[in-house]
């Protein structure tokens, strides 16, 4: 069954994906992301660590007459992927299967690149995009380890990255109690965006 | 001069926009609170409370074949977005400077409304958009005092407003000191969001 | 088993406590609670809707020369207090079984009043705070929802209370996760303090 | 002139401190901290980085039958800790002015250690902390950056210590606008605890 998703703006509530036991990118924090990835319509987009492809799905939207390469190591997830594809209705996402970089195709050249989960393997991340991610193209990465946010920034400057952006976002959502509004409070999310530099 | 802004996504950063003193929508609860509104390419949006137009701007953007109306009572604001539409080569808002709702044509509808400052005329507004939005039309309005967070959501429900979403935005900010990350607080913000019921 | 806690400070943690199914406010809040409510070692204080008892517990023990009334409507909190105080080895907390205000003695006069959970008896409770609140008798309050959050600002403005004060505290905590913290986040709380007007 | 706080729980609000253009610890933040530090009446305390020294003054209050050396390296900053403890009435405080940790007695143990602004030497005050924090002895320390936050974290693991406990915490104020509350945000700070090992 195709979703009813018909609109120019990011923003799939959470509800309208396929979903699994694999967490999912919260709804506004997915906005916020691809907000700071400045997606063309035209732009080849890798997004490395896809899980449920929710991120995917919202830039295939937003690149329209590109390309978006979903890559993750876990069937569960990339089985998801696909469901969610169909769901949305989208044919420019391709999924990619395995660990990262090394399961890409070498002559692939992007221009935005989405780490979502790095499996811990950040330096070899980052060698491939020295290579394969076009002068000024944009990454995002989500965080959710003090650890990670920190080993993120010392690479983005140790690689000249450019326009290196930190941004701490935390979600309280409104349940409903009777005639009350309870707030829920979600994890805080680090959302970090920069651009390659033009000597790299 | 114009913007080199040409996305397909929202998320323009605030340094992009024209500003004033005039107290601005941040980039992170733009796209939040655009991307409740779900706007569709040929929606009519009416932005009640413009301020320095940057919901008004990035929803244009968006409705790209459509219109959108940005009210504001104040001159300097007005002026402001005006530089804006320029800024972003914009040709489909269109600005209305007066009290809302009284200044508006009566014979407008609108598919999609932003309420971002009600200057105390939460009753007014709402009459109003019995009248002029269409049903299954979406608003979403951003508060910041508990009291008018308090009497949007009791206003939605006494007007049988359906899917009411409450969601609270804290976003911090880093800012470079020598080789640090200092985490820059902002206001946290209330994004509420809701469809108009059928009947109504 | 008595408890090893023996600090001239707020703060046990959350685990030194005998937990039940009950939730339980976080140290985090129950020491900026406390430290809101200002209890000075002779105070009586009460506690209504006392829960698992965590902030009657480190009430008492800052007024280690007063008395602190821990008022509650359900046995299985009761029972829990009552385990606590054991735990703790504390013997100026008297539990009060019932439905507050009813349920208090009426010749009692207090200093502090906590009100932990309302049960939809603002009104009665602060009619009672009326009576039994001594002039410039503090009040402390935290509240989860938008709805009572609002409510408890207006009783407290149409009382005269004074140094009304209110915070939201979110609060994350890190979980190792091998060598890494992630951050998880707790529930916004609204606290609410202020003082008793002197001519109430 | 005396401060009139006479309270025996923390708390001290803000504005009861003297205060100069030096940043100062928020009330909720400080007694978060102190809780966090688990005073006991009878310790020995020091506060490096002392700033305003209302941590210090608190911790004062606290170890009403110990001592606190607080430990700042700005003359301003010492001049103001020194009227604050005046005003507050303490004898049990000691201003040491210079750099830690080389300005420290070399004979002092402590059993609480609060670390506010490490001015750059973690390395040497961790040092000094292997031989003056005596084994079980606590400490906590407030940062507001990633990469201070992210290397005491991997010190304290280095070092050995135990039960380290990471809180960030997120306060926002409530500021009255006639009759509206707008919650104003500060900056989010983590708060860093943990238990010297007993055999460092």
């Amino acid at each position: 069954m195709k979703s009813n998703w018909n609109y120019s703006t990011l923003g799939i509530p959470d509800e309208m994906f396929i979903r699994a036991k694999v967490p999912m990118t919260k709804q506004e924090v997915r906005v916020v992301t691809l907000g700071k990835l400045r997606i063309n319509s035209a732009d080849t987009v890798i997004d490395i660590g896809a899980g449920t492809g929710s991120l995917s799905i919202e830039a295939g939207l937003a690149a329209k007459n590109g390309v978006v390469y979903a890559v993750e190591r876990k069937e569960e997830a990339v089985s998801l992927i696909k469901k969610n594809i169909e769901h949305f209705g989208l044919s420019n996402i391709v999924t990619i299967k395995g660990e990262a970089p090394n399961c890409i195709n070498q002559k692939l050249m992007v221009d935005k690149a989405i780490i979502g989960g790095s499996g811990g393997k950040i330096d070899e991340i980052f060698n491939w995009l020295d290579l394969h991610l076009k002068p000024q193209g944009r990454i995002v990465a989500n965080t959710v380890t003090i650890e990670n946010t920190y080993l993120l920034i010392q690479k983005l400057k140790e690689k000249g990255y450019e326009d290196i952006d930190i941004t701490q976002i935390g979600i309280a959502r409104g349940k409903s109690l009777s005639n009350l509004t309870m707030m829920i409070g979600q994890n805080p999310i680090y959302i970090i965006s920069a651009a390659k530099g033009v000597r790299k």
